[in-house]
């Protein structure tokens, strides 16, 4: 993993100061504290009834920094999502807010019980943290980085991200997740500082429709070739690989595109990219939502669907990167397992019937497909 | 870890033909072979439809050995355990049985939508395997065993276990988990050949009845003292470390005992001990749910079940060994995942009602009890 100039001057800027008291942000009313019995990676968030301006540390990180134009695009982000998903669901989101005492926090938003959507969530955090040694190796996915290092001790780090789950009622209506994250690691006890993006939106529809597909995958090769006619082909390729079940020998969903350990072009570069994909989630999901969302369906398909709702709880808990890695970093569980579906569903040994949809859509769950 | 001088001539006896192919089980009829995409450690089963009479290779695993008479102990009490069972739900369990090449095999049953039970399922399992170094440890429980020792490859090991989970339907009546294993690794490059045996019943309501936990902790007391009056106070407590969900602060249910690792007395020895246990799980845990299956419930008492059902997945997925060893190595998946619930439920930052019944189990899920 390349570092660039400009992100080792990041680095050098940061260093020695990491975990400075004298950078808190201003003091916000407190309503309530959560207390939690286990050894915390991160600090205990302090709620507060509206954000603060930025979830930096103020001083150097809301300069004219990466760190600070991200922030900006993925509150911009939920702020634009959240509205459009209001819109088509007629129920207002529930807004949790927290800071932390040395620098960042977040901001929960959730739509629980809604007319369209049974759980729909959109997360925004930044984090100042410390992660142990095999949480480092599971965020770079790099094990060569800590080779013949001996004990680190725990590496700190910088995270941004927004990331979303949005599980409808209608078994035709898909369910959706993004995410978009830029993360820093300090320079540490021999280990160079790194930085990267990483990020995606994918589907996952309990049945196949192609012309749904067509568009959801259209949206996001169209963003991806305006910025490198390599990416769609790419990314589209790593989401399958990623979101695969291992166990099962399926994918979660349908794919999209998903990128992580991007760092091979000048972060500016890749932020304009990872703001033209967050900014396209609702054009790529929301027509499909509407679409079907009055659709006629039947208690079996509703079954279906819960189904694959118990494979999607599967999939976040064993082997997703940001759940694992927060579930081990201690960061606020409820916003972590916002992912998990309202409802979900386990039977023995089920198999589709042969020629069924049921059955048309798992062979695309174990044959990816080429959707444009 | 010590060794012990039989498991030493066990290892001995056993060492160079541990994936021979003279020692395959008889042949049986084949009804059906399930394919999978992952890279499997285990061989493939092939579903028989009547269980041979023993699952070990023929010849040396067969005679008087620890492998063969735990093997009978787990079958007559999976024999024992769904015939009780049966009888108070009403309903048949339902049985695949398979078997591999070169040795090893399983039996699942599987009672769903039962009168009593939503789900309940009694496995027994045999395995020849090879596992990566990270499952040995995982497995073990011991990472100093592999220190230093550079790449040793797959460990091969031998395993056999019965497991079950029961979920009932009425949230008046626990959920009842049980598992005892036996477990050999050979002798491999350099590390020593271990053998223990692990197990332990644990009960998981979603609401505290005393009366109940008295019941079911003082049966595993009583079992507990005529082998070992030291083995209650220990394995309880290690119950609830073990069970302990670390990302919540809580555990999944309200323990009774388990052990791991346990290798510190003659194997004979153990072998009673781990006999004693499993066949007192009937008399533990089918009481309670007598008393209970016919209980009038509330709609919101069934939601704090699948709540709670949804705290239950987490653990299986994230921290359970045999899960998690499960999954890495490949084995039968749906017997693996059998512990799953049919249905579970997430709410976005749900906390009872101070003074409620369920913040009171909620109060004992983070602060074990005592309860003989």
């Amino acid at each position: 993993m390349a570092l660039h100039a400009q992100t080792r001057s990041l680095h050098q800027r940061g260093s020695g100061r990491a975990f400075s008291q004298s950078c808190r942000p201003p003091r916000v009313a407190l309503t309530k504290c959560r207390a939690s019995t286990m050894q915390r990676a991160i600090q205990e968030e302090n709620y507060v009834n509206q954000p603060p301006v930025t979830l930096l540390r103020a001083g150097i990180d809301t300069e004219d920094t990466i760190r600070a134009k991200f922030e900006k695009v993925i509150r911009d982000a939920q702020d634009s999502i959240c509205k459009a998903i209001e819109e088509v669901d007629g129920k207002k989101f529930h807004q949790d807010a927290w800071i932390r005492a040395d620098g960042g926090g977040g901001i929960s938003r959730v739509l629980a019980d809604g007319n369209v959507w049974e759980k729909a969530g959109v997360n925004v955090s930044v984090v100042y943290g410390s992660m142990p040694p095999e949480a480092y190796r599971a965020a770079t996915g790099n094990p060569e980085l800590l080779k013949n290092k001996g004990d680190v001790g725990r590496v700190p780090f910088f995270a941004a991200g927004i990331s979303s789950v949005m599980h409808p009622r209608n078994p035709h209506c898909p369910t959706m997740h993004f995410n978009y994250r830029y993360f820093e690691t300090e320079e540490w006890n021999g280990i160079p500082g790194q930085w990267w993006f990483g990020g995606g939106t994918d589907i996952t529809p309990s049945y196949i429709d192609e012309e749904d597909m067509k568009h959801f995958h259209g949206t996001y090769k169209a963003v991806c070739d305006r910025h490198d006619p390599a990416y769609y082909e790419k990314f589209k390729k790593w989401c399958d690989e990623y979101f695969l079940i291992k166990h099962r020998g399926e994918t979660r969903g349908l794919g999209g595109i998903f990128f992580d350990d991007l760092n091979d072009k000048d972060p500016e570069t890749i932020l304009k990219f990872s703001t033209d994909a967050v900014n396209h989630v609702v054009a790529a999901y929301c027509p499909i939502v509407v679409k079907h969302k009055d659709d006629p369906f039947t208690e079996q398909e509703k079954q279906w669907q819960q189904l694959r709702r118990g494979r999607y709880v599967e999939f976040n808990l064993v082997y997703d990167r940001g759940t694992t890695f927060g579930l081990k970093t201690g960061g606020r569980i409820e916003s972590i397992l916002m992912s998990m579906p309202q409802t979900a569903s386990w039977l023995y040994d089920h198999k589709p019937a042969p020629g069924s949809r049921e059955a048309e859509i798992m062979d695309a769950f174990r044959n990816p497909r080429t959707w444009v």
